[in-house]
């Protein structure tokens, strides 16, 4: 693991997630720029003091070279680090679990995918949403066609905890991702704004046309957006928006995700997540549930428990994880693997990303104008 | 009343409205432009036959040389005949309260106001969703200065009744609301849309500056949109979204605000109206009751019945019409009135909401380019 | 009307519900036992001085003799006036709405239906909540058979409003229902445990076999229990419970009712009386709203506005009113009605609610002894 | 670990619980009394051979002489070998986590706890539930004297999953649990009633004194009850219920704890289990979040992500493995620990539930006479 030290989030969150169903094993580490961070962190989780590394470059070399070395690194840094990280460690033939949004631009994003290719490395991209499994049963309905042809799509990702210049109080979480230099020209449109995006394209299929987008900065002196207001339009006919905030008080992590197809719709909470509310056009509105009557395989795979027990965000995550784990399991065995069934995103999903992002702000500095991805 | 005859939706909904606080007596109309049809409605509710008119002309004329004759009418035709019913009544000094949107153009709609103003007629909009005691009181709170500065409000108005070409199997409320001769250039726009576009403004008290749409029509063959994005720039710094639709499989009439500002934040969904949900900023979300702990006087004095017992849409458009009685009492008897706390829906809102049909038509026209309301 | 003066709140209930239909006229009252009282509300809502009593026999005698004498006579008084009331009115042969509890006790419930059915009055007792759509659709799908047999219903009824000694702080409500000599017996299981009894005897059809009891009273210096535990044996096999409480802090008026058999489930709360919750034994569960796809014309015959703009408890009140009505006008002008539809509350029921209350209070006293009903 | 072989739920449950926080390793098993199954799930977990044991008997002896033993067994067979287990385990000096219900009878619990406390061993029961940080908050809460003194309790866990007689279906889960000689005499009652049982005591802090109870078995031929009506008295005042069901169609885990007190009241459901919603008497409603504005320390301890990041069932076990491993860590590290902080269920816990099961069949044999804990 590269990143992950003492007082971050996300780190914490991906050691739990390859815990969680046993696949994997964390053995090395370079948690921090700051060694003895890196140094604790890496003590107080039992790895071996000679795989606590002061650099990743150093990390990278070194278990590159061992006959145990990782198979895989999982980067956990702030964004401005995932695709340095993620060169050095492909070059050395190391396969690549990696944290969201992929990078700062959509050109060192291309630039890594081929670096990844020419390695044939397996390299996953944690957009840790589409592990839910009645995400996975909305993606299956819509691909059975149980929908017909999709017409709108209304995606939000509001939260409130940038409402105060919070970024001000020492709270590393909100510094840097306030910061231009280690999050990348997009404040909350990066950040969870990539989310909704890639969530919709996950479920729907569907593939964005143009947006027009109007960002925006509440909070004085903030170097970054903090609420986006987007439309979108997709290839086809289908229409849609997202709306994604730091600032609107009372929201927590409220991603919801709904599609409305020519003969059915669909809505889903993250923050209710066991559910999905199913409607044929002229039926009463049904309520799946997660590992219950009507769930689909593609759902039911990723499922530990029985419906009514609640799964969350970290059983999430860790599906991203064990998913990928099959894939690792087979290539390191040398074994056949068919990866048609693979939905775990992955490095093109990171570069989309990057271009949603792009694009949205290319729109808004021109005035909200209708903008292709480039 | 003009309009309101078999068949008709919201003709039904007036007559409980103006029966439900005791404060009217329908006494007279010209319910359809098919004297048959005009006829049996009346006789049915008890109008004595003198009084069913074959046209509102003769209704304007024989109502206004009758001692006896209406104080106000209820107007609730099809929308292009708003303006002329209303003119005819308004030059014969009646009062009006008029259904929603209020014409075809905003220059009509102006036009009417002149003719309002120099006759001192009371003329009520039937927005009835301003009518529910916790829009009352979200009013209430913001005006109070609660959420301190407002920075975002989103609103939204799915449907789905037409999902499919309805207008085509005879239903008159799908054929006249989905044509333009009789409902103007906008459809969901116009029908749902003025909706959300007015509960915005009546409940954060914010002007729009400019907007950008993207209307569209999914069912082929319709002749006006059935689905419309819109991104709204406030007068201040606030930034908000509308989207009304009506092919949205699921949604019955999910009209739904959320107002957040510097310091708190609000919800509200028309189909569970009698909660009002509000967080300050850093304390838990607050679940406010019609009737209950802290709602306000404000919504109080529209509320009839203890909190835990639900009031609801026909309720709401009692409390239009109450809340009109009382300047319309005064009126008739010669009594001082204070009108400063009057908050029913006025020509003013009408205008406003024709501006907003016509600037969403004309932004979607030019590619959604940001455009004001004139 | 028969009570209902100022300061009373369910009188107020009831002339909305009679008037939300218009298929009433309210026309003479005696409100209150202080005729000062009685005139102001008299007057207020329009009534002509001459038939404003200054007691409830005055009015029966001088009613009766007119010519355009009242049909139907609404009593809204404290309970222990409801049967002293109706005997007058019935004796003179006019038809009675009363509001429930029927009686003090069951013995003066069954005399009055003697009088009741030797005069061939009709007679309705409102206990509002079957006046529901979507009760009558819970109804109705039992009636059809979807459950099954039934095996378990659970009913609750909890409130807050009397946590305190609200009835020493003068509130009327508070006062005449702590009051043994003016409520009877039962004080949570007469104020509101009969309704969730009601409601299951409606809904389900069963009837109560024998029941066991735990009454509480928690407030100190209160006469009446103000928290009632019971458990119910159905006669076959069924076996329920009802929970009253007045209090139970953070409710309003939680009635709730959840009816389970051998091939389905249902659910229903009246604080959200729109929806009806229904799941088939091993699929997903349906959300069924008033109105909407799925809705039968039991439900729909007491519905007046579209789904997804709620009606609440006003219009559930006025259900009430207007099934009576149909029978009433058919009485008044010597129709012939068929009356096995009818589905509004009866003497019958009020007798069976007052056996309820003296089981309560018999297997309580007995340290909740199985107490059959007598 | 003891049990949880292949087909097993719940020890699957238990591994990953044991996993999510990186404090437990699993190092040795006896997995099901079929040796190949037991063989099959420890090599498929990574056990090595020699620590994959044919008999529960072997695996203590052989543990217990190994210097790399393991601290601590988890048993997780069905609930009639809880105790011989334990006990085998306990002579051996080895710290217990066991899974609930303790036993088959009182009798045999506090023979099992002499054992215990004679060994000074650390045992653990897995009442789950207690690991949910909102339960922590809520008993946080009572204790703090926020609800003033309790007046009612009322708690409820309902299933569906035995509406049919699926004991005869093959699966395992449905067969032992409908089995006295595997279940002992209580079905839905051992099997989730203690779950609703543990948790009263465990957030109330109240005790029963005497309980009524009826039982009863719908599906035909069961042998256990799969319904059961509880009424509770409490030492002191207060007075409470317990309904749990295994026929209630459309329920899934729908266990659910209200407590109301003097001066507020709180309700919690597990399937939505990161919400707390508590009011204060003449207050609105707050909705608290695991992990948000106004939860608790003793709630923040046990919680890993940010609120509206929903944590579920998994975690909430883990919570309860988590919590044991610190007071392991000190016992096998001799270091002193101040365990007056504890809140994991004990062997105590598991003698209150056999008592409460005992108590509920004895009152339902004598017609729901009230009955003590013996």
């Amino acid at each position: 693991m590269v990143g992950g030290g003492k007082d971050a989030f996300i780190g914490g969150v991906h050691r739990i997630a390859l815990r969680l169903d046993g696949h994997y094993e964390l053995v090395a580490g370079s948690f921090s720029s700051n060694f003895a961070n890196s140094k604790e962190t890496g003590e107080k989780i039992g790895i071996a003091q000679d795989r606590i590394y002061e650099t990743y470059k150093e990390m990278a070399e070194k278990e590159a070279s061992r006959s145990d070395g990782i198979d895989v690194v999982s980067i956990v840094t702030p964004n401005h680090l995932h695709v340095p990280v993620a060169k050095i460690f492909a070059d050395k033939g190391i396969n690549i679990i990696c944290d969201k949004p992929l990078a700062l631009t959509s050109k060192e994003a291309v630039e890594l995918k081929k670096t990844i290719e020419n390695n044939k490395l397996i390299f996953a991209l944690t957009h840790n949403y589409t592990g839910y499994p009645m995400i996975r049963h909305a993606r299956f309905l819509i691909q059975k066609g149980d929908l017909g042809s999709i017409r709108v799509v209304q995606a939000e990702y509001p939260q409130d905890w940038l409402t105060t210049k919070l970024e001000d109080s020492g709270l590393k979480q909100a510094e840097w991702r306030t910061d231009p230099n280690r999050s990348g020209g997009g404040g909350c449109i990066g950040d969870i704004g990539t989310h909704a995006f890639n969530l919709i394209r996950f479920i729907s299929g569907l593939e964005v046309d143009e947006l027009s987008a109007d960002i925006h900065t509440f909070v004085k002196g903030r170097l970054l957006d903090d609420n986006a207001q987007i439309m979108l339009r997709f290839k086809g006919d289908a229409k849609g928006a997202i709306w994604s905030s730091q600032v609107a008080v009372g929201n927590e992590n409220s991603l919801q995700i709904r599609v409305y197809g020519e003969k059915a719709g669909l809505e889903w909470k993250q923050e209710d997540p066991n559910y999905l509310h199913f409607t044929k056009f002229g039926h009463p509105t049904q309520r799946i549930t997660r590992g219950g009557s009507g769930a689909s395989d593609e759902a039911n795979q990723i499922t530990r428990i029985p419906p009514g027990h609640p799964e969350g965000y970290l059983e999430g995550f860790a599906n991203i994880y064990s998913d990928v784990s099959r894939e690792l399991f087979a290539k390191i065995n040398n074994q056949n693997y068919d990866n048609s069934k693979n939905c775990y995103p992955t490095i093109n999903d990171g570069i989309e990303g990057m271009k949603f992002i792009e694009a949205v702000l290319k729109s808004s500095k021109n005035n909200s104008k209708w903008t292709r991805f480039e």
